[in-house]
């Protein structure tokens, strides 16, 4: 009986607080074991830049460079091209650090020489020493716009500009029908030794659907062996960070881990809720989809810790069978 | 008799030296009256971005931003994101501080909107206080070539990346024959309110040449009726900054002042040497060219505002004729 060792563990991030369980993971798992598939639909060229908001946090966050005062950016940021910007009347709304800036510039030149973002973001790893991999969801370009009251708006312009101001009537990926599957995404997903697909808290609409709709990811979720969990956005009601919240309740959802569930539900072998909304796990159980009642806010390092290691433990519960290999 | 009161003085200027007497002469000229020409054949397109550094040396200079112990770039400046670039391994040869940042993002964005380089240069001079007119030479792209016994090197790459090592053997000055000269600058040639015309102690072959050699200049620098003077940047056989001494070597001229006089020769009218170059002024004079001897190494604000002061004066015994107008 030569079984497969399954030990592959597949994580789908947004930003800050998908970084957060990612940085749990790496600290349990060894390196060569974890992959990222991060959000690219919120990348943006801005001012002749290009800037991947989403794939920055994993990376800086990974590398123990990220800022946990602001909650975004680098720590031993410093803004004084902002500020020169600044006197000369120049967009200022999305705040570029002089730190961030080298990383912006680095890829900027190297799209201009004609890499992938996944070759460039390959590079950026490992100038920040980030021994995990983490990939961009798409080399191709998607880009997500927020339907809005107030018109459509690209996704820097919703969030940053307008600070989620905006009431959201749905949104609108563009771009994401032709952008193909990042080829070791797309190998990940079919490779025997993986243990688990971990989609982290990030916000579903925004983060974590653009990852989902690329075309044959939903499929090649359903077909993998291992068992995919996801984790709650949503505790008590409200998200830990960003605009999750607000948006379910301007499309007419219910606020709660339940609804997230049955947004995930077809893909999900085990959601993971926080202690305070344990009275939702019975009925997402009816969905179908096992259920982990776990503290799932993450402050303290060892709070990624616990909980990666709580996400990992569930996942062994739930193998859907034993590999076939050698059987 | 209404003869036009001549006042305005047109300064013609590379980087650095030329800065420092272009900061002279707006201790002591009405903001209104002073206009600098810059050389733009220095340009280039670094980490995507578009670097200007002689107009940037002048705004700087004359928003009292220049660093003074460094000798080129802004005071004040920081290099977090060439540090970061650092770190991907990115091209950190020319190094951009984090200030001088703001500024080239500025200028990169206005150029994507379509803006013209010297509407960009306003925007910047309004931003940095500048209250006199910088102007750009042209707004079309013009490209010191430098020509080396190791091939052709752009400026930028000859200049910062070899440090002036390779041995020059010509220039050419790429994109020359089809730029326009600015408008304001040909305006100004025109203007019978001229006072005077200062070439500034810049480098001649690869500051003043381009600016000179724009289609039409050289023209309406000798039709002007103000007088045309240039202070020499060789001293003692020796430039005070920057390679035109070891280019007058490699390109088998004297390394004098005479042969700067000689090289400008059909265009001067008066030319201004220092001190310790007295005895090369009969020489001179014998080209036809009046010439003043005058302390001509700006180390303080008094070196600049004095040496500015005497160039005025100079002027003034050189005018050529009354103005025709209004008689």
């Amino acid at each position: 009986m030569n079984s497969t060792k399954r030990n592959k563990i597949l994580a789908l991030s947004g930003g800050v607080g998908g970084a957060k369980l990612a940085l749990g993971l790496s600290t349990i798992v060894e390196d060569e074991r974890l992959s990222i598939v991060v959000n690219t639909a919120d990348d943006f060229v801005h001012l002749g830049l290009r800037v991947s908001p989403d794939l920055d946090t994993l990376m800086y966050t990974l590398a123990g460079e990220s800022n946990q005062t602001q909650g975004w950016g680098l720590q031993g940021e410093s803004w004084q091209a902002m500020n020169m910007l600044s006197c000369f009347g120049g967009d200022t709304w999305f705040q570029l650090g002089d730190r961030d800036l080298g990383t912006h510039l680095m890829r900027t030149q190297a799209f201009h020489q004609g890499q992938r973002l996944s070759e460039i973001t390959e590079t950026l790893c490992q100038g920040l020493k980030v021994p995990q991999k983490v990939l961009p969801m798409s080399d191709d370009p998607v880009r997500t716009i927020v339907k809005t009251e107030q018109g459509q708006l690209s996704f820097q312009h919703y969030f940053v500009r307008e600070r989620c101001q905006p009431k959201v009537t749905g949104f609108h990926f563009d771009g994401l029908e032709q952008a193909k599957a990042q080829r070791e995404f797309v190998e990940l997903l079919q490779d025997p030794t993986l243990e688990a697909v971990v989609i982290c808290p990030s916000n579903p609409f925004v983060s974590i659907a653009p990852i989902l709709h690329l075309k044959g990811i939903r499929e090649l979720l359903r077909q993998c062996n291992a068992p995919v969990i996801a984790v709650s956005p949503i505790v008590s009601g409200m998200a830990i960070k960003g605009p999750a919240a607000k948006m379910m309740k301007e499309l007419d959802m219910p606020c709660t881990a339940l609804a997230v569930a049955e947004y995930y539900s077809e893909l999900l072998d085990g959601f993971v809720i926080d202690e305070s909304d344990a009275k939702q796990a019975e009925a997402i159980k009816q969905l179908g989809i096992e259920t982990l009642v776990a503290p799932t806010v993450m402050t303290t390092l060892k709070d990624k810790t616990d909980l990666a290691e709580q996400v990992l433990t569930f996942c062994h519960t739930l193998q859907k069978e034993e590999s076939i290999c050698g059987l």
